[in-house]
C-alpha cells in the first residue's frame, strides 16, 4: 500500500455536497462520473497528493443508499493505492482479512478495485485500487 | 487546505488495532502519544505523504468513547493540514461553517488544531491542523 488514494464520502445530494466541499476546500471538483455497477454517481476533488470522492446513490439498492439509511451521510471508505492489486489481495487473504470480491473489479476513476470487510479492520471499509493501463 | 494530513480512526483497543493495521499496511506505528485534554491515547502509521491515527478513549467522557458507544469503531475524522490555521478558521467562519473551537488548541503530533461541525460538512468531522513551531 503506497498511500491514501482517496477518501470516499457518502452524500444524499451530489449537487449540494459539491457546493459544501467547494466552499470547504476552496476548489471545484475536477470530474464527475457515474459507476453503474456500483449504483453511484461520484465527483472528485484533489487535495494535494490525494482525492476526496463524493458518492451519491443512483438507485435504492446501491450500497451507498443502504449506508446512508443506516448511518446517515459520512465517510464511507478509505482507498489505498497499490501497484499490483492481485498480489496485495493475496497478501491480505493470507494475513486473515476477508475480501469482499474474489477478483479485482472495475471502479471509478479508471481503477481496478477490491474491498476489505470492515469487520476485520476496526469498522473501516478499506478499498485497494490500482490504476488501469 | 494543502492536503490530507491524517485520517483519525476510533478504536476500542489500541493494542488490538495496532496489530490489525500492522498486518493491513505492512508497517509498524511510528509513534504513540497520549493527549490528555482530548481523553485519548493515539498511535500513528505513515502512509506515503499521509498518516493514519488510531484513537482509543482514555476515559469514559472522551469524545472517542461517546463516538464508539453511538456508532461503533470506525473513521472518526479527516484532518487537513493548513499553513495558517487562524486565517483558515476565519475563511471557513465567513463561508458559514460552524467551528467547534473559537481558538486553535493543542492536538496530537505537535499540532495546533480546530474542528468543523459535521452538520455543515455532510456528516464528516473535519480537523484543520497546523504544525507548531
Amino acid at each position: 500500500m503506497e498511500k491514501i488514494e482517496h477518501i470516499g464520502i457518502a452524500v444524499r445530494s451530489l449537487e449540494q455536497a459539491n457546493s459544501v466541499y467547494e466552499k470547504l476546500m476552496g476548489i471545484a471538483p475536477y470530474k464527475s462520473e457515474a459507476v453503474e455497477s456500483e449504483g453511484v454517481v461520484t465527483s472528485f476533488f484533489r487535495s494535494g497528493p490525494n482525492k476526496i470522492e463524493l458518492l451519491e446513490a443512483s438507485n435504492p439498492d446501491s450500497p451507498i443508499a443502504k449506508f446512508i439509511e443506516k448511518r446517515g451521510e459520512g465517510i464511507h471508505h478509505i482507498a489505498f493505492s497499490v501497484t499490483d492489486i492481485r498480489s496485495e489481495m493475496a497478501r491480505l487473504r493470507e494475513a486473515g482479512f476477508t475480501l469482499l470480491n474474489t477478483e479485482p473489479k472495475f471502479g471509478a476513476d479508471n481503477k481496478l478495485v477490491c474491498f476489505v470487510h470492515p469487520r476485520d479492520t476496526t469498522g473501516v471499509l478499506i478499498e485497494l485500487c490500482q490504476e488501469r493501463e
